[in-house]
């Protein structure tokens, strides 16, 4: 019964209504299929014998289903690794076949990314063609995100897959093994790009070379931790190969003179930190600016925006280690990237020295994301994590730190990354006139339904969900959703991070992460389309403005007007 | 309707539950029994006869009450003395009864204080029963705090009694005269705002008593500092009068136990801090608020905002004096003050604990102004001035500082000041939903020229003038000014302190003061009407929202929209 209401819920909301690939006919397989994937195939290749679709129970996915949706508003799901699972999927080989299987390379799997080319994806070394389980999938369509790309990310976000049952039947559609070099690619030439990190192909890129990506909107906010390999990339420049035997990070500005720490300096001298940040780089939803005038810079949509927790020591005991005495005249910190450009300028930015000292601004030096060691596209070894300061001054690829009675003299700090009004055109902006962006204003996006999906009218109700944050540690204390283009406002139901009471606050200032929120109500009768928005209210009870022209600035950047989506109500 | 809504909010906010006597069981009569209170009565001694409680309504009292609520947050009424109304209580006799009554003593009258035994009230030498009128009261309960004495003390303080329909209602419940003796002395003395300081008659005043006052718009922003006696006056009860040599401000909570400090101690132990701040009432521009649809607060304009040059010690070394020791439990600081209601509930509210420590808090213990001794109205001899935080928490005529591990229990802390949605009405709004105001948002206000100023079309260019300030130390960075109502944008000249260019930055995150502004630009041509907007954008970048509605809020409080000014330009 709960399996049921769960699954009308699930089509409800549109859930598969909103996704690249075309609807599927059918948005919840009924009971009876499902038995499907637990059947023992035939034929070479572990085809699917469609014939296996007979009827039946299936009690062990009905229990991975509801464990699923049991997960929480947002299909959130335990992280349970099955060791045992996993070597199922190593172990089992397609009932009646001994011979070795064919190597595929990784752009052949990704030629495989649709139902008209046969879905195929990888997981641990293994290439599965699963093109006759997309119908089959408990999970709708969203199966389709991983066509032509490995499997693992998003099993590490929806870890109830990680089960014997799911290996069992995902060894059943095995039809080669990927190809060794592919499994940890490392082309070499001539291009800075090509030694760039693999990326998962979901992401939806803006800029291949440097590599800017972010996912789709309908997994955003599927987890309050985004997994690394989803968490939005904003890279300016090529990702430098860094050796952490012999990474140095070096601190000048110091009454002491340069200190020079290596990783593991940084690994054992310091208490490691863990800090639950939301990142947002300072063009997120700058694709809605353009709708209203052109602007300069990545197009991207509303998902340039990840939470993931990251571990490492503060800078502050890392700059008292060093030697720093208060009193003299440094006012800012200033961070270098091991990151270059063909001339040999490296990224940089800085931040208010205070920010860096305090206590409470758990600013840290990180290098750990998510549990794990930093990933290449976040800044291997070591990046700053600065929590409720934008995307933009959390630099990547730390090599150096610098105190100085200045700002940052480069160019993201200088002539980019600052606000502007509406009135202020390339002719006669100032860059001098405006304070580089740090803390960023209250921001919140819908990231459910999508705009022009199709809700189900029999279904009486829709399901809202998105995500809240602000900059400078303001918690997210509201949000108002309206279902009427703005006339009337409902307040969404706030989540914080797993298992957590919204009412179990962080700190005053310290709430770095975001807020998801959801928000199910009666769907208006009388109307076929509506016109959703979301607003957000900040603890210093700042508001996002209503429209978009009057805060359009000619770098696309704070774009944080209401969120605005369209949808239609099915006629039945 | 607007009275049936607030009725049944008043009731449930608990306003009447707060007070010492126990709760009613109705706490609200429904409208259909309010008449009965305006019926002729027969009967000896004013008895009343049940079969008055007819079905009718009480158009008096309906605007009567919505005078009482729109008094704000403490039940705060307007101070008018209707003589008028004042000859009706004595003239009027039961109908009917044309014999003497019988006198009693004070002693007698004092017996008659509870339902059990009757409820007896004095007014102006009469006695009255008004035992069955209790439960009629549109207050509430809280009558039952005059029973067995006299209501003249009360009426003073809830000054909206004093009309001829209150009056009428009254006199039907007579029984008997007080013994002339037992009389009270003059009824000025009785006034608890008698003794409240003169003020400047150039002030708009919102409410007599207490005493609620902002300055012209068109002297707001002629100096940056504000002089005294044009500071916005907000009073939530009478003024005390304080002696100050025999002041002492009370510290409880730490570990050694209470600390009393003589405002010698303040003068003479600490250093003298000094911080020029702007405080704004949360109420300020609540009148556009009422445009969109009533809401409960006294109507200020846009002038409950001043700002001024404040001196005492830092609260911070006060504590650390007292025997502030980190690492305990307390999180908040409450703060109680001198003026006190007829219970003798003094106002109170609390901040956070760690702005009350933080170097960069700038949290003081004022007992100077502008340079001169704190004035009455401003908490004399001691305020605590809480930077960049909503002016409720920065109590006037301290009397005692408590840390806590919890808020404030005060009225002000936890039933108001606090923001909804709009879709949050009397029926639905839960109060502790919200967090209690502190840093208040992005704000700007045009102040000159006025609504309906009338521009002089020969002089070919109009100035606007304004004020911007933002809550929480964040710096007003730009403030954007149309002429066209929003279409277009041009950018104002900010100003600061006096003499201080523009560029002189205070210190990140230490911007108290507001910034003054002005644009003088060219007069469109082919309009007779200019509509004017100003909006700031502040060092988070936050910016205010485009329009009024979608902020409304029941309490009207963070009205914070785009400020419009709509003038006529003159033919010539």
């Amino acid at each position: 019964m709960l399996l049921f209401r769960q699954c009308r819920g699930l089509a409800r909301v549109g859930l598969l209504q909103t996704h690249r690939p075309p609807p599927p006919k059918q948005l919840v397989p009924p009971l009876s299929v499902w038995a499907g994937g637990l059947c023992a195939r035939g034929g070479s290749g572990g085809r699917h014998d469609s014939g296996a679709r007979d009827h039946g129970h299936p009690p062990d996915w009905r229990h991975l289903f509801a464990a699923v949706l049991a997960g929480g508003g947002a299909v959130l799901v335990h992280g349970l690794l099955g060791s045992q699972a996993q070597q199922a999927a190593t172990d089992v080989q397609p009932p009646g076949k001994n011979l070795p299987l064919p190597i595929y390379t990784q752009e052949e799997v990704a030629k495989h990314h649709s139902s008209a080319k046969g879905v195929w994806v990888t997981y641990k070394g293994g290439v599965y063609d699963i093109t006759e389980f997309v119908s089959l999938h408990p999970g709708g369509d969203k199966i389709l995100l991983a066509a032509g790309g490995a499997l693992e990310p998003f099993w590490a976000l929806y870890a109830v897959h990680n089960q014997e049952h799911v290996l069992e039947i995902l060894s059943q559609y095995k039809v080669g093994e990927l190809r060794e070099e592919d499994r940890m690619l490392d082309s070499s030439s001539l291009d800075p790009y090509a030694k760039d990190p693999p990326r998962h192909p979901v992401l939806s890129v803006n800029s291949q070379k440097p590599f800017n990506a972010e996912p789709p909107t309908e997994i955003l906010t599927d987890n309050f931790i985004t997994p690394s390999a989803f968490f939005f990339k904003r890279n300016h420049l090529p990702v430098p190969q860094v050796d952490p035997s012999v990474y140095r990070l070096e601190i000048q500005g110091l009454p002491g003179g340069t200190v020079s720490l290596s990783l593991e300096d940084l690994k054992s001298l310091f208490p490691k930190h863990i800090v639950t940040a939301t990142l947002q780089c300072a063009g997120n939803r700058r694709s809605e600016m353009n709708q209203v005038k052109q602007v300069k810079g990545l197009n991207w949509g509303i998902a340039a925006i990840s939470n993931a927790t990251w571990a490492g020591p503060r800078l502050r005991d890392v700059l008292l280690y060093a030697g720093y005495k208060s009193g003299g005249k440094a006012q800012h910190v200033h961070f270098e990237g091991l990151d270059k450009d063909v001339t040999g300028t490296t990224y940089g930015a800085s931040i208010p020295l205070g920010k860096a000292l305090s206590e409470e601004g758990d600013v840290i030096l990180a290098y750990e994301m998510n549990g794990e060691e930093l990933p290449a596209d976040h800044g291997f070894p070591v990046r700053v994590v600065v929590p409720g300061v934008v995307g933009a001054r959390n630099v990547k690829w730390l090599g150096k730190i610098v105190l100085s009675e200045v700002e940052s003299s480069s160019h993201w700090q200088q002539n980019d990354y600052k606000g502007f009004s509406p009135g202020t055109d390339w002719d006669t902006v100032d860059f001098k006139s405006a304070p580089a962006i740090q803390e960023l204003p209250v921001q919140s996006a819908i990231t459910w339904p999508a705009e022009g999906a199709v809700l189900d009218h029999s279904l009486g109700e829709v399901t809202v969900k998105g995500y809240a944050w602000s900059g400078g540690g303001r918690e997210i204390v509201r949000v108002d959703v309206s279902l009427d283009g703005g006339k009337t406002w409902q307040v969404a139901k706030l989540q914080g991070r797993e298992g957590e009471a919204s009412d179990l606050s962080p700190q005053p200032g310290r709430a770095w992460a975001w807020k998801l929120w959801e928000l199910s109500a009666p769907l208006p009768t009388g109307t076929q389309e509506l016109e959703i928005i979301c607003k957000a209210v900040d603890s210093s009870y700042n508001v996002q403005p209503d429209s978009v022209a009057p805060i359009w600035n000619l770098r696309g950047v704070l774009s944080n007007a209401w969120h605005r989506v369209k949808v239609k109500i099915s006629e039945h």
